[in-house]
C-alpha cells in the first residue's frame, strides 16, 4: 500500500535534524505529515496528483512549531483526497489498509499518517480531522489520535476541507507522546482567522480531573464484533472512572448527520471546488461527486443549517453540566476494502456516525485503543469533552490507557471544597466561587448512604447534605472545587443557617471540606435523595436544564 | 405619522398593570414594543399587514421579563418591514419622521419605538438591531439606544431578520433607565438557540471601568452638519475619558459592507422568504427585492463569507488590547424623506456604514445623544466594545451623558495594582493575574514624565517603568488590576530583580501599587519611552499584535 506520497531525502532529513534545537521537548523525534499540510520543499497534494508540482516554500504553522520543539518532518502521507472520506481508499495514489488486516480499510482521511505510526515508520504523525479523520484511522490501527479543540492548533498552511471545522491532529502510540506534540503545536496564531487563544482559566464546567463518564443510553447500532468490544469497554470504564452515567445522545447524532445531509458540503466546494474541474484520473470520483454537490446548496439553506446546529448545540449542553466526558465507540464497525468498493458513499457515511458531530458542536476528542475484537481487529473508543478541555481530556485518556496520570493537587494556600447545591456549576451561587478564583477540581459522588434534603425557607432553593443513613448506594453528586483559603472565610460569612462547612466523605473514601447541614435542620425538610443530585431535584421541580 | 400599529385597550393595559409585581424595578413603567416581538393578545405584523390576523398567544421572552419586573406593555410600534432597513420609511403603515424635523427620516427599522420614547408616549420601548436598527433611530430622535451583546437578551418570540445576528434593544431617555430595562431582560434562555450565558467573570481584556476611547484615524465620510458635530464630540471625549487614541477602522468598515454586499441577505431569505410571495401591496417593494436577492446566494458563498468575516474579526482584535471602547458617529448623515424616496437602497446602505459591523463582529454598542447640529438636528454617537462588556459600556455612556457614574472600587481584601509589561492583558504573564482571581479594573496612563526601558537579561522581555524625568507628557500605558491581597505576595515571590512593587502615579494624579524598577537598573537598558506602551515596543520588535 502507498503510505507515503513524498519523502525528504535522508540528506534533507539530516539537514533539518541539524537545524533543530537539540534541547527541545521533541528533540530528534521524526514525524510524518499528512499531505494536506505544507512541509517546506515538498509538494502539498492532498492526494491530488495534479498538485504534485506545487512545492511548499514554508512549513505549515503546526509543522513549524513541532520543528521548533526539536522534531524533524520526514515526509508526506497518503490520504483520502482533499480530506473528504473516513475510509482511506479515496486516493489516486492507492488505498491503505489496516495494519491489523490486509482486507480491512485503514480508515481515513489521515490514512497514511496513522499507518506510518502503527507500523513503526515514525513515532509521531500529523493528521487533520473535520468529520473524524484524525480518530477513525487511529481506531483502525490501534493507536492514539488526538483531535484538539477547534482553533487550538493553527491551520495556517493547510489545504482546507471545511475551513471553519478543520483541526490538525496528532497520531502517536501513547497519550504522553501525543500530549507533548500537542503542547508544542498549540498556541494562538494571529495569521490564522480560525485560531483561538486558549483561555488562561478553563471555561466554566470543565474540571481539572475528569471522573464522570457518559455513555449512550440504549443500544448502539454496532457491528457484532464491535458491539462486544464496546460492552467490555463500558464495563472497564466503571473500574477506571468514578461513575458511568447514561445520557441520551440523540441530539449529538442529529448534529452528526448535518455534516453531509446538511449544507456543509458547500464549505468543501468553497474550499477546493476550483480544483475539481476539469475531471480526470487525478480526481477521486466519489470525492468529486460529494464536493460538487456542495455547489448546488442554497445560501439560505446554509443559514438554516447554522440555525439548526445552534438548536442542537443547545440541546446537547445540559449533558456537560452533569458529566465530564462522553465515551463512544469511534466507529460502528470496521469495513473491508471490498465493502467500501461496493458502496463507497454509504459505508463511509456510516463510519462517521459517532465522529461527525464533534467539530460541529465545538468539542475536543481523543481516540484511544480499547483492546481487540474476538476476530483480532483493533477496537477504539473516543473520549469527547467541551472545547478547551484538552488537557484534562488527555489525563482521562492516559488513565484509560494505564499510563501514569498524576491527580492534580491544590496549590499551597488553596483547599478542596465539596459543593452539592446552589454553588454547583451553572447554578445561581456558582459565581461566588468563580469570583474569588475557585476552579472546578472534579465532579464525583459522596460516599454511599448520604442523604439530600430540600431545606424549607425563603430565597433560592437550598439543599441539605446529611452523612450516613439510608441514602443511595451510589452517593449524591458533588463538585469538588479548588478554592483559595481566604475564599472559605468569605463563603462562611455568607452561608445561611442551617448550612455550614465541615467534612464530606467522597466515593473514593477520601474526605474534603464541604457544605454540611447542622443537627436538627432536616426534620421538616423533604428527603430528595432519590434524585441523586440537586441538579435533578431542580429539573424535576421546574423543568430547568437538569 | 404612524407610530403605533396596534395598541392594547386602556382596559387591557390596566389589567396587565394589576397583574404586574408592584415592587419590581420597573413597577408601573409603560413600554412600547416593536411589532416584530410578540405581545400576548396582539398580532405580530413586522409591518406586514398580511400578518395582522396572527395574534400572539404569549409575550416574547424579553417582553415577559420586563413584565415580570413590573413594566407594562401598551402596544406595538411601526417599523421598516421585516426589520430590513435603517430609514423608517419601508412600511405599508406609512413612514415615520424624526421628532426633530418632519422632513427628516426617523431612522429604522425600530422607527415607531424610538419616536414613541422621543415624543414622550412612553419612557421605554423595545427595538431590535441587526444592522443598526436599535441605534440609528435613537440618534435621529435624540435618545439612548442600547444594543446588548448578541444572545444576552433572548430572541424567543421575535419574527427574525437574521437569526444569528438579531438583538433585542432598549430605547430610553437616559442611560440609567435603559440599564434597568436591560438588567431585567438579560439572562440565559435555554429555549433560544442563540441565547448565551454571560460569563460569571468578564472575558479577558474587558475592564471594569472604560477610560481609553478609540476614534477613527483619518477623516470620516460625513455630511457637513454631521462632521462639525463629530469633531465637537471627539473634543469632548478628551475631557470625559482618560485618553483618546486614533485607530485604523478599515477592517471594521469592511465587515460592515459584508452585511449586504456579502451573503447575509440569504439569512433574511431563510428567515422570512416564505412570506414574500405572492407579491402585493402588503409588501414593501424595496424590502422584498433585498430579501429575494438572498434566494440567489450560493451556499459556498456563505461559507466564503463566514471565512472572510473570521479574517476581518481577527484583523480588528488588536484594537481591543489597547483601548476600551470605540466611539463612532451612529450614521454619516441624516437624510430627508425625499432623499430616501429618490434612492431607497443607496441612502439606506450609507446609513449603515458605522453600525453594520457591530453584530457581525460580536460587539456590544450604546447609542447616545451628542448634542445638536448647527441646523438643530440631533447628533448621536455610539460607544462600541467587545461582547459582554455591556455593564462597563453603560457606565461609559452614563459618564458621557453626565449621568451619575460611580467608579468601581476594589472590594475589601483586594488592592489596585498597575502593570505595564508582561502582565498586560494577552501578554505572557497575564495568566498569573487571572490565576489568582485578579480582574482588569481599568486601562489608563501613568502621570507625565514616566520613562519605559527595555531591561537586558534572559527570559521573556521585561520593561522597567521609571518615574520622573523627561518621558512622554502623555505618560506610559498601564493597566490597573484589582487583585486579591494574597495575590500580591504570590507575585512578589516571583518577580525577578531589578523589578519590584511600589507606588505608581497615574494620569489622574492618584497613585496605586504597581511594578517599579529598582535604583540603578536602567543604566544599560534601552529607553523605549517614545513608544508610549510596552505593547507597542513588542510590536515594533517582532511584528506581533500591537
Amino acid at each position: 500500500m502507498t503510505v507515503w506520497i513524498n519523502r525528504y531525502s535522508e540528506e534533507r532529513v539530516r539537514a533539518r535534524e541539524r537545524s533543530a534545537p537539540a534541547d527541545g521537548p521533541l528533540a530528534g523525534v521524526r514525524f510524518a505529515v499528512k499531505d494536506n499540510l505544507d512541509v517546506a520543499g515538498l509538494p502539498t497534494t492532498a492526494a491530488c496528483p495534479a498538485l504534485a508540482d506545487r512545492v511548499a516554500e514554508a512549513d505549515a504553522e503546526a509543522v513549524a512549531r513541532l520543528a521548533a520543539a526539536g522534531a524533524v518532518p520526514v515526509g508526506k502521507t497518503n490520504m483520502d483526497q482533499f480530506a473528504t472520506g473516513l475510509v482511506g481508499t479515496r486516493s489516486p495514489y492507492g488505498a491503505c489498509h489496516s495494519v491489523f488486516a490486509a482486507d480491512r480499510v485503514s480508515g481515513g482521511s489521515s490514512s497514511g499518517s496513522a499507518v506510518a505510526v502503527a507500523r513503526g515508520d515514525v513515532p509521531l504523525a500529523l493528521g487533520t480531522d473535520t468529520a473524524g479523520s484524525g480518530r477513525v484511522p487511529a481506531a483502525f490501527n490501534g493507536i492514539v489520535g488526538i483531535k484538539p479543540t477547534r482553533g487550538l492548533v493553527s491551520t495556517r498552511g493547510l489545504l482546507p476541507a471545511c475551513r471553519s471545522l478543520d483541526c490538525v491532529t496528532a497520531f502517536t502510540r501513547t497519550v504522553a507522546e501525543g500530549r507533548t506534540a500537542l503542547r508544542a503545536m498549540a498556541g494562538f496564531d494571529p495569521g490564522d482567522p480560525w485560531s483561538r487563544a486558549a483561555p488562561a482559566v478553563p471555561p466554566p464546567g470543565i474540571a481539572a480531573s475528569l471522573r464522570i463518564v457518559a455513555v449512550p443510553a440504549g443500544p448502539l447500532d454496532l457491528d457484532p464484533g464491535h458491539d462486544a468490544a464496546w460492552q467490555a469497554a463500558v464495563a472497564r470504564a466503571r473500574t477506571v472512572f468514578d461513575a458511568v452515567v447514561e445520557v441520551d445522545i440523540t441530539p449529538f447524532l442529529a448534529a452528526a448527520r448535518l455534516l453531509y445531509a446538511g449544507p456543509w458540503p458547500a464549505e468543501r466546494f468553497a474550499a477546493f471546488g476550483a480544483l475539481l474541474t476539469p475531471d480526470g484520473p487525478h480526481l477521486d470520483p466519489t470525492v468529486r461527486r460529494i464536493a460538487l454537490a456542495g455547489r448546488d446548496v442554497d445560501g439560505a439553506d446554509v443559514f438554516a443549517g447554522l440555525d439548526r446546529l445552534a438548536e442542537l448545540r443547545r440541546a446537547t449542553e445540559p449533558v456537560w453540566w452533569e458529566v465530564d466526558t462522553l465515551m463512544l465507540p469511534v466507529t460502528p464497525g470496521h469495513p473491508t476494502l471490498a465493502e467500501v468498493a461496493a458502496d463507497p458513499v454509504g459505508v463511509n457515511a456510516r463510519l462517521g456516525t459517532y465522529t461527525n458531530f464533534v467539530n460541529l458542536l465545538d468539542l475536543a476528542a481523543v481516540a484511544v485503543p480499547a483492546g481487540t475484537r474476538a476476530d483480532g481487529l483493533p477496537f477504539g473508543v473516543q473520549f469527547v469533552a467541551p472545547a478547551f478541555a484538552d488537557e484534562p481530556l488527555l489525563d482521562a485518556a492516559a488513565r484509560w490507557c494505564g499510563e501514569p496520570c498524576a491527580d492534580p493537587a491544590p496549590a499551597p494556600g488553596r483547599v478542596l471544597l465539596a459543593v452539592a447545591g446552589a454553588h454547583l456549576s451553572g447554578l445561581p451561587l456558582n459565581g461566588q466561587l468563580l469570583s474569588f478564583g475557585a476552579r472546578l477540581h472534579r465532579r464525583t459522588r459522596t460516599a454511599a448512604g448520604y442523604r439530600l434534603f430540600r431545606l424549607p425557607g425563603p430565597g433560592i432553593p437550598r439543599p441539605g447534605l446529611v452523612a450516613g443513613g439510608d441514602g443511595l448506594a451510589a452517593g449524591i453528586a458533588v463538585e469538588v472545587w479548588d478554592v483559595p483559603e481566604q475564599g472559605v472565610g468569605w463563603l462562611l460569612s455568607r452561608i445561611p443557617a442551617p448550612l455550614g462547612l465541615g467534612r464530606v466523605t467522597l466515593a473514593d473514601g477520601t474526605s474534603v471540606a464541604g457544605f454540611v447541614t447542622v443537627e436538627g435542620a432536616v426534620r421538616d425538610a423533604e428527603d430528595v435523595s432519590r434524585y441523586g443530585s440537586w441538579r435533578r431535584v431542580l429539573a424535576a421541580a421546574d423543568g430547568s436544564p437538569g
